[in-house]
């Protein structure tokens, strides 16, 4: 209700801030009897963990998960799992300069101003730190979901500069520091954005996640309806300034002809001969791919001085030195994931309650 | 919890299906004390109204709403207040004809697979008649509100036509049957979208929501940040696919400089010099306007035929003869200030739980 | 969350004062295909509607529910179901005396001093006529639960004369105006309680609930168990001062060896040889026979005056001339019953989101 | 929702099994700029903790409690408070005993019935280990109220011996092992327990929890009535069978006349002549004592050997050996007190959100 808390049915409430002694997770509403290891959230973390390659932060984080509770003999219990993750590389003094100056675009000054205090070293709860706890809830959400259902993200624009489509190749992921479906753009992000970390800089980027294996029929209109929830969860991803479900903003300039997915029947089953509505209609999965998008603004840590004021209402300049992501979009990918999981597995309980 | 209900302390639940006797809301949460009439929210309702213009559906529906509950002589007594819309122009007859029939880009598909029984008549649950729900609990969060915060909404593109931002007059927005703000755009669009609806099509198009006056500290990071359950209320919205906030997918190929909005001490108060942000930064409002936008694709209720299937899974072919509108991004404009005004009057309680 | 919704997923929403137009209410959550008409709704209103017997208040309120949404052609469609009783015959000038006093006992200075305004007339929001809306859900939480769990409530004690529990014939409970069990006491309570009403005072009552055909494993521990969601349930039912399960407060006289309920197998099945745990342990079901009770206090709508004090804070005397119940425990059978069906169909539906 | 968060805005959830590495504890919505330090929590949590009388369990836990969040330089920022409790004096192989038995009056049977997996070691999360969170919340919501609110505990009644109301003095609560009001009582308990304690045997209890400095106004009718919400968090502590609110259960035999508490205007100020209804009127508080008891039955881990089932389905005898508490009513005070402090927090920040 205060706001830590996501989900309905399979429900994750996280804690901690970027500088203290750890973060942590409870995640309740997991099914019993899934086979559960902290391996198999730990190759998650891994996969968001920073300082992995030269275009993320440097700040070095082993982000080693414990399960606490709500496993026994590596079977779930159903009861709640408790994760923790202590912070080891703090590095507070980096911060005591930006102590008494909000940093634009930011949520120092919001936050001081709502909370009239503030943990200021690594903008403390306000870090994408946090979002480690959203990777590891989304590792068991994919235990709840099973094998049949695959979630995956990529990278699909960074600047100006956009994937091409025709050149999409999942396989491509893994080979380049960029989730990049595209061979020949991960190339060219690779030296673009040398230059951006090099002058100081930060760039913003887009995401895309999509879904594989979504069973028809997930989803409550007509408040929580899927792409509602999905909107919801991307939205509250740090630095992240718009949410689009499969044609999106595209679709101003559809005509009806061009926008609805006509249907067939196919090998005896319905199907659709285009996926506009990308995989959500009334708020209910098609049984399509579920696709969806998401845009994360550059970070506002740059070492280029900016205007700002201080605590105490003077004009001043800032410029940032800690670690930082010259694009957070990168780290954005598999917690992007995470979030879209974790979306699908309350569904998918929720699903359940009414019906079958 | 199973989706007929919206927002955390100013919360709305609603009932009703497109032709069935009425549909109705049930709004909690609201303070004591407040002047509250049936005709602060009728106004409101009449804005929504369908049949205004030939620009959208013909569907008579006088939307009389009749408060039930939780005013007393004029004042809220903060119990909840029942309030009741009467439908009175069905014509279910037209609907006889798709009852088994899975319009392309229509829920119809969807519910039938989820529920395994729909109300066809006019789409039932997933008609946008239910949005007369919103816009009555959205007079209501006015009413929250209060009148030093100003929740406007634009229809800033139909089809591939964008208005003149240089031109933007929200004195223009009465004067068309658009809600546009640049009125020789709405020009244009009149004779664009009589061709749309002689041609038996449908078109998207793009909404922008101005509020004005919100104070600073709004918002509960990190899952209920402000810009996420705006995201939420306006993904819930009837033919949404996308969200953004301020600069939105912009923000993409913005770097950190261009970016990040300074901040300057002016007349002994901190303001920014830029609103890339759209009012909102680590999910708290800033005290600038907040500034949101989405898409809602165009219907699928058009006169050419499109391929589908039966219900009982044979191929077909649909053309859908009921009362539609060409472009329901027009009647979105006072849904989308609806939803948004209930997200800030929840914020606004929710922030009073904590703070001050 | 502001106090008028029960349940999470089988969810009501009511509101609705004594003497204003109408009382409602919104049943979200309900399984789609079930069979379900006005009449299922109706029989239950029926057993609590007031005015069948000397021994209830004479208000005389037809209590016809409509059903407005979420029923298609006789059969629920998983949308929230609507319900509308009006009212019909509210004297609200019987209240006009008692305008500016705090009649002891009621919750007239609670209201006033928490709202700052407060509708008077017939205890307004607080008033019994509530109750009528929890009976409604009630009927619908039966058809959830099908007709192999059965719900059933007796009054089991008025004033000082309790039943004879060895005389309990549940086929009585429909021979007389108390839901008495007990056909002796039934005739004793006749007397008794016409001595009551013409005194022009009121008396105490405990009512037992009993629930049997409930499945083994229904129960959310460790804070929705499913006894603390009876607890809430029942203690939010007006008047009520006291919940108590199976053996109840009478545990605190009992031994570990008394106590505790042994098992055998019996024709192959799990037994307990003794049901002190009213059928939970643990917060969940253990497939016996869930008992519980609640004691309701006497209405303080008396006639013999009291002292009190006026809304602007001088001492005063007050007689309650309305009409009202000498035992509204008479009255709380059926409302105890529908709350333990709705806590129970709520379970199972929490049930089937985690497991089988 | 699924069972292991309590509160609404004054929100907190638990994780942890009896003798899995750690329990803990999350609690959201706490206001900032609270003084808070480990210290502030770990005096209650050392009126909880277990082996300090040879009345209680012999298991010794430091209970040692770490705060890992939501506090910055000793004041809490708004954020959410991680508190970690690592779990030290496991004795794991005491219950290899009773791996495939259902102990009687254990939630053993339920677990597995309900979840097909079960942690058998020291009851696993139905152990009232899981007390101690509560207790650690219960600090927390102390400060949140203030001191001004005060939240005390007795027990009033061990087996059938009950205290003299006439000897209570708050001031021997601390002066003997049971939280006895009543100096006499206690030395009476004392020996009794002592030889329940040999016999190997248990015995339940009556608690009585006394809250002083409420204000007027806090609660939610209808649903969220203050009583509603003590019912369920009291009732959903490990072993309570039964809640009262003031007169309770005695409300039965009582005339309005007798249990309506009649007002005066005293020393300016509204004032009751009595209490029976333990300072809740239409579910929100009158500024009177918060008086409200629930029973605790005796621990069915008992030497005695009792009959049972295997988990194979087979008859058996169990007798339990692990160290437990022949009554534990002694360490459900603490616990109630924590209990009653969190609804109170609760319901002070769910009334800001309407009212003053």
């Amino acid at each position: 209700m205060s706001g830590n808390s996501f989900g309905h049915l399979f429900q994750f409430t996280t804690f901690g801030e970027s500088h203290g002694p750890a973060i942590g997770c409870v995640v309740d509403g997991t099914p019993p009897n899934i086979d559960l290891n902290e391996n198999d959230i730990q190759i998650w973390l891994d996969k968001r963990r920073p300082g992995q390659s030269r275009h993320t932060t440097q700040r070095k984080e082993a982000d080693k998960v414990r399960i606490l509770s709500g496993v026994f003999e590596g079977i779930t219990t159903g009861t709640p799992i408790g994760l923790l993750i202590e912070n080891t590389d703090q590095r507070s003094k980096d911060y005591e300069d930006i102590k008494n100056l909000y940093r634009p675009g930011h949520a120092d000054y919001t936050y001081d101003q709502k909370y009239g205090i503030r943990d200021y070293r690594g903008s403390g709860r306000a870090s994408a730190r946090e979002t480690a706890c959203r990777v590891a809830a989304g590792a068991i959400a994919r235990k709840v979901l099973g094998d049949a259902i695959d979630v995956r993200g990529a990278l699909v624009q960074m600047g100006p500069h956009k994937i091409d489509r025709n050149k999409w190749d999942w396989a491509e992921i893994n080979n380049n520091p960029f989730w990049c479906p595209d061979a020949d753009m991960a190339k060219e992000w690779g030296s673009y954005l040398d230059d951006i970390r090099k002058a100081g800089s930060s760039i913003g980027a887009v995401i895309e996640i999509v879904a594989r294996g979504v069973p028809v029929g997930l989803g409550n209109p007509v408040y929580d309806k899927m792409d509602a929830n999905i909107a919801k969860g991307l939205m509250s991803i740090n630095a992240a300034k718009g949410v689009e479900i499969g044609v999106g903003f595209g679709a101003a300039e559809l005509s009806g002809e061009e926008n609805a997915d006509e249907m067939r029947m196919l090998d005896g089953r319905p199907s659709f001969l285009s996926n506009n509505a990308g995989g959500i209609l009334g708020g209910i999965s098609t049984g399509q791919d579920i696709i969806t998008r998401f845009v994360v603004k550059p970070t506002s840590s740059i070492t280029t001085p900016r205007q700002t004021i201080t605590t105490s209402g003077e004009n001043a300049e800032v410029s940032t030195k800690g670690r930082h992501d010259p694009c957070v979009g990168i780290r954005g990918v598999p917690v992007g994931e995470a979030m879209i999981a974790c979306v699908l597995a309350d569904h998918l309980l929720l699903h359940k309650t009414q019906c079958r």
